[in-house]
């Protein structure tokens, strides 16, 4: 028999960890190698401002596995070692540190780095980026001192760094472009009570307003705007995670429309013998085929499981995606899937919208909330191919629904006449889903 | 333009106020008349159990609407006027103290009678059929004086009422001839942490007990089973909702093999001009066909809305049923979709089993909870038929999703790749639905 298979992942997040973890399921016997600049894998970054907002009441609870751990499944992690490149005709790794590192397989999982803001005074002191636990654990001490923050962006993480430092006590200002928060994945009527809710936290929001720059003399001590300036101790950049691709595209590996690595189905690039999962990487979205990227963790680790698996020889496939989608922020929960009617008009795709203001439980029953549901469609097929939520409950799981929705075609027919649990703790009479579709259905005169 | 047509409705529960309703909106002209023999309509029944266990805190909650309410929207409701038999030849209703009525189109909402527990002493006091919200009000009084209480069948209802009454601090024995609670639609697997739960509230659980008689002077003192006697002032009957056909039966309305009311899908029975909805009525299961009766409020309110909308001239049909379930019971939340492992088994289905513990947040989020998913699938085409679920959030929407996926045929292969919102407050990294798919597939070697 010949010598075991050599399978070289880069990159320890969940796509690396995920691809390394499904490879060794698939041929036990495989030398697999991860290679990870930071002093940690195995850990999840999404639980971060979840610590910083003292919901959690430490960095600790983030590890998911010992080093141990990893070692006893065989999975070799060189840690705090960089991958400075790599050849795929001569199928090597260049290592720093290390040399040239043979490979049969390599599993490209780089992730992403935050867009460069673009502006003067990147280069000064109290700009947090959001990424790593052990720089994550050195901010949660300076937030300690902090008593002005800008959150730069509404993106999901801006989201989620605002409603933190609301929590920590931190007078918080957040600062975007769009006209609401998150205004690509949301349209205004359900970004609107998360607004609501973290001006009564204190917040300021500052929406339609571009940063010009960051100001100060060593550390930031304002942020600059098209609106004036705002005095801050941080600056939490939350700007569009871009793919890292500068490895793979270095060693002539293609990337696509939205500058991620492109794969086929089985996470294989354009280069032979070369899988990319996570961050780094673009998949078609199931309603338009077009290639999205910069998704969730929960996908990072899906596609390294499918990059895994192939790599190492077995068989597995990773679907066009419908991306739900879901957070708290404020003191709301807000989710949905696919197109808001902003995105879908901004692209040209045509819909039709329902709206619905539902209810979480029995109205009587103690703990009832709202639930308002916007569901997007295709005005011939009547498929699903958007929806929003904004509530207290249940949104998670209803993204996750409606997301097999899209995916597989469920028309708004179908969920008008959903059958749905019916009980006065946890359901109500109707479902809000339900009449979303009703109504939306009603609007067309049918 | 001829007179304005009549619309008569027997009964006023859920199935028989949605289909006033919906009559009234498809004919705002129609003459609509809804006898009820109960002094209410438009109240929920559902909550009554909640109330008894101190989780709401009064009757009122439970009223949706006024009695002016319904007569300003055109609904001329006759309360505490039974309608004893009605003649489809000559199209009247015989109503007790108004003679016969006449009817254009007549929508029978009959509802549902307990099964006759079918032995002795059915005739005491101290026997209570948990139903009717007036009676639910006066028993409520009772239940302060009660120290020791029977509870007659794990139904869905008698789950709940143990669970209120374990709340209610009275000490709760429930009888049942199954091997666990709820053994048509679970499996033990999921009835288990719900009957562990209520042996911590101190209830004391008689399965595989047969009942045998009420005994008692006068009142209830103690029931009397194939295990001994059980002390108790007080005994719920929670046996099987047999459909209430009795009038319909009477005028030559065909009934099917579940006893129920036979009615095709625009909830049309088979007499001319009379439709029927809700409790008494049978509708085909989705997977098998097989008819189904003695569903949920919900379902009995939606069917009502077909059977008005298609009395008074419209066009709506209702689908097969997959009938999602959930309750809490005692400290967990419990439910799911269609058939359990057991009920498969018993009536001969083919199967494939999947089973998972999954978490509800990430698993170092304050609040997570372990959540178990069982999925049956076909064995030849892998279709979902049948889901449970025991663990503390996210059940019944879950539930709904799977229902819709019963329903529509999703199979366990599109589950185990489902993608899901991973965001540490409110879901992990893997679905636990994904999980039990993933599972189940494993099992197949594939």
């Amino acid at each position: 028999m010949s010598r075991a298979q050599r399978i070289v992942v880069i990159g320890g997040g969940a796509a690396g960890i995920g691809a390394a973890g499904a490879a060794k399921a698939v041929d036990p016997a495989a030398d697999i190698r991860v290679y990870t600049e930071f002093e940690d894998v195995g850990y999840s970054p999404c639980g971060i401002p979840y610590v910083h907002g003292k919901e959690i009441p430490d960095f600790e609870r983030l590890f998911l596995a010992t080093r141990e751990a990893y070692a006893g499944q065989g999975i070799d992690i060189h840690y705090e070692t960089r991958a400075t490149g790599f050849d795929t005709a001569r199928k090597v790794v260049s290592v720093a540190g290390e040399g040239e590192v043979g490979y049969d397989k390599l599993i490209v999982a780089t992730g992403f780095d935050y867009a460069d803001p673009g502006v003067p005074g990147t280069d000064l002191g109290g700009l947090y980026y959001v990424k790593n636990i052990r720089r994550a654990m050195e901010w949660d001490k300076v937030l300690d001192g902090v008593r002005q923050a800008v959150v730069v962006e509404a993106s999901p993480l801006g989201l989620e760094m605002v409603t933190a430092l609301c929590h920590r006590g931190i007078k918080t200002h957040l600062i975007d472009p769009g006209a609401w928060a998150l205004s690509v994945a949301t349209d205004p009527d359900i970004a609107g009570p998360v607004q609501d809710s973290w001006r009564e936290k204190g917040a300021e929001l500052h929406f339609g307003t571009t940063l010009t720059g960051f100001l100060g003399d060593g550390s930031v001590r304002a942020v600059a705007t098209s609106d004036g300036e705002i005095a801050c101790d941080l600056a939490v950049v939350c700007t569009k995670k871009q793919a890292n691709t500068t490895l793979a595209r270095a060693a002539g590996v293609k990337t696509g429309s939205a500058d991620g690595l492109i794969v086929d189905e089985r996470m294989h690039t354009s280069a032979p013998d070369v899988w990319a999962a996570g961050d780094c990487i673009e998949v078609p979205h199931s309603v338009t085929e077009i290639p999205v990227q910069g998704l969730s963790g929960s996908h990072a680790y899906a596609q390294g499981k499918v990059a895994g698996t192939n790599a190492a020889g077995g068989q597995r496939v990773y679907q066009p995606v419908s991306v739900p989608w879901g957070m708290v922020a404020g003191d709301w929960m807000i989710g949905g899937v696919s197109f808001s009617e902003t995105l879908a008009t901004a692209l040209g795709i045509p819909h039709v919208v329902g709206v619905a203001e539902g209810i979480s439980r029995a109205r009587y029953y103690p703990g009832v909330e709202k639930i308002r549901v916007k569901l997007l469609a295709d005005p011939k097929t009547l498929n699903l191919i958007g929806a929003q939520m904004v509530g207290r409950e249940g949104i998670k799981e209803r993204a996750d629904f409606l997301a097999m929705a899209v995916r597989t075609g469920i028309t708004v027919r179908e969920l008008a006449t959903m059958e749905n649990v019916y009980s006065p703790p946890i359901g109500a009479l109707n479902e809000p889903i339900a009449l979303a579709a009703q109504n939306l259905l009603s609007g067309l005169g049918s």
